[in-house]
């Protein structure tokens, strides 16, 4: 059994843990992080590709947005289709200036890790049984297995950021959390394509045959997807059938420069709201997926991670630093307001554009709700605002 | 049998069904309005009290807004208090000049009652068993009893101004209408009070012991809400317990100035969300609560029912003076997308503010919301826009 001792431990290479760790560097703050599967592995996961202004000021922060800044797309505009007519958002226009990026997840992974071999912090990929010991004590500690031999990791902390199905939040013993959870009963079957995007801006639909999303990674990478029944197999959808779908549900005028082309990944996700409080027990940290989900209409599930990253890093570095133990039960209350403002907009976003009964007094309700906050400039405002992303609270 | 002719027989003398009539007749139109009841009765209802900048307009257009104008207050605000906090919602900035004024509906119906006095027009109260008759036919008639006495009126058109519980609208065949329905699950206990108001604005307030209502009729005349579940009876409210409780719930402020004096009303009126489509059918139409019914939160009944006449009458008078025709089947959509908007504001007010579960994630996701819209700049102007009343549509 080899041990080792750091500052913080880090449970999870996804973009969040990478992010934080990257900035905990920065303030010299020493940490590992261990992760359960390969590098490539995380880099395969085709996720989020809207950064919002909040994020995309962070990355500067951590000293990882010089790619982001040359080959991320500044978008000033979001466009809303209902039942063929579309609405353009003017996202800086209604915020005072605000956007949003438009970059993959895979692409900020791929800058994170680059970053993190320049700081020489230790990463530890396909590393197995990690567990986190004793979060409630002074003297906190990692295990994990690798080539069969068990590690311990010591440290001051621990943050989560291995995400929803992650060891760390079943690590908080029973009855310390409560959980709110909303399934919805569809889920959306992405495609991935190298083919140029039906329209510079990204465009989100209502239409009777269910919603759809034109997204991007790029002008050559086109990201769309379909709303389906959520017990829908990827089996049952060739690429032609894709595309014939989406061709349905886009409006004339995009639907005349669609491009198809053979896809690189396709795949059914889940809709679900989820939310665990506290986000912090004992020594151990919540970060992003790993204390909540929102279902991805408005982009906001990465976006949340990052202003968890933000705050987790600003209380760590007065921890350190300034011996401010005091903050560390404030980690929670900070994150969870700016958590609930995003599970409301994703829900709201979610409810306004899916496929629910129309038919009854709350469907009418919904579509009077649309078609204010789409036609009235106030109305306009408040979902620009909100796509943008609300500030990140300052830690006093 | 006596039969006689007339324009328009309006059925229910109301304030929806006098201002509709008061309008016609200055556009030389010959209206005839029955009333089930007597005009003592129709004056006892305690009613609404927040006239919309639309509908005050519409009493100036009717000639019948001079003691309004005198009498009324107009208020630039209105205040939110959650769980002690008070919001000033400062309607006429966030809106550019738009107010409302404060007005009860029993001066209303006085001031209305008056012009149709002065107009010469006739109306016929204590009409026993109203009955519209061959409505979607060329000739429509409608027949009532007085002491015992059949009597005829045939007409042009019937408006249907006479309530939820009216005879207008189930003399639509079945089939034709549908209809909306969603029932809250606690009723308003109303106490009308002749003592000086706790605020000059209106408060509406959220309260873990249930919602409240600080209203006024005038600067001498108060009238208090307190949310009671939907089975509570009136007998349980002694006026000193409708204090004690109203104090409970009162911000501590407003607490201080509270004056409390014998009740001169007291009744617990059920909330109900209500809409039957369309509201029109052969030459009848539906106006009012005859057709639609919202909660009481955020004062909307009125002010619907008020846009439904200004749209019946601008149709009614270019059906009448330009043989415009066609319009006639285009009032059940107008009325029907303010009425929406309406219906929609109405039960947001009420699930924002009212007892609903908070503790699993939709009561989370509401409290998250009326935060956002009481604390960000551009929600509030999304309420104010709202409590002062979207504008009426322009009839072409």
């Amino acid at each position: 059994m080899r041990r080792q001792k750091t500052q913080v431990v880090i449970v999870g290479a996804g973009p969040s843990g990478l992010l934080l760790g990257q900035l905990l560097h920065k303030q010299g703050i020493d940490n590992v992080i261990v992760e359960r599967v390969s590098a490539e592995y995380v880099l395969g996961r085709i996720r989020a590709g809207v950064i919002e202004q909040g994020f995309s000021d962070l990355m500067e922060e951590a000293g990882v947005s010089g790619r982001m800044k040359a080959e991320g797309e500044v978008h000033h505009a979001v466009e809303i289709a209902t039942y063929g007519d579309v609405h353009s958002i003017d996202l800086s226009g209604l915020t005072g200036g605000k956007v949003v990026t438009v970059y993959g997840q895979t692409e900020i992974t791929h800058d994170l890790m680059d970053a993190r071999s320049a700081s020489g912090q230790q990463t530890i990929y396909e590393a197995a049984d990690v567990q986190p010991h004793d979060i409630n004590t002074d003297s906190p500690f990692v295990t994990y297995t690798v080539d069969g031999q068990q590690q311990v990791l010591e440290c001051d902390y621990i943050a989560g950021c291995d995400g929803y199905h992650g060891i760390c939040r079943p690590s908080i013993p029973e009855g310390v959390l409560k959980e709110y959870e909303k399934i919805y009963p569809f889920g959306w079957l992405g495609l991935l394509a190298d083919t140029p995007p039906v329209n510079f801006e990204l465009i989100y639909i209502k239409h009777e045959r269910g919603f759809a999303l034109c997204s991007k990674r790029s002008e050559t990478r086109s990201r769309y997807y379909l709303e389906v029944p959520v017990d829908e197999k990827v089996e049952n959808w060739s690429d032609d059938r894709f595309w014939e779908e989406l061709r349905r549900r886009l409006p004339a005028d995009a639907e005349k420069r669609l491009v198809t082309g053979p896809s690189l990944e396709k795949s059914i996700a889940p809709l679900r709201s989820f939310v665990a409080e506290p986000m912090q027990y004992g020594r151990m940290f919540l970060v992003g997926d790993a204390a909540h989900i929102v279902p991805p209409t408005g982009a906001k599930g990465l976006n949340l991670a990052a202003s968890d990253v933000s705050t987790l890093y600003r209380i760590l570095t007065k921890v350190f630093k300034q011996g401010r133990t005091d903050l560390i039960e404030k980690y929670s209350q900070i994150c969870l307001r700016r958590v609930w403002h995003g599970v409301r907009f994703s829900w709201w976003m979610t409810s306004m554009l899916h496929s629910f009964d129309e038919s009854d007094i709350e469907g009418r309700i919904r579509s009077s709700e649309l078609s204010f906050f789409l036609k009235e400039e106030a109305g306009r405002r408040v979902l620009a605002q909100q796509y943008v992303g609300l500030p990140y609270e300052e830690i006093e």
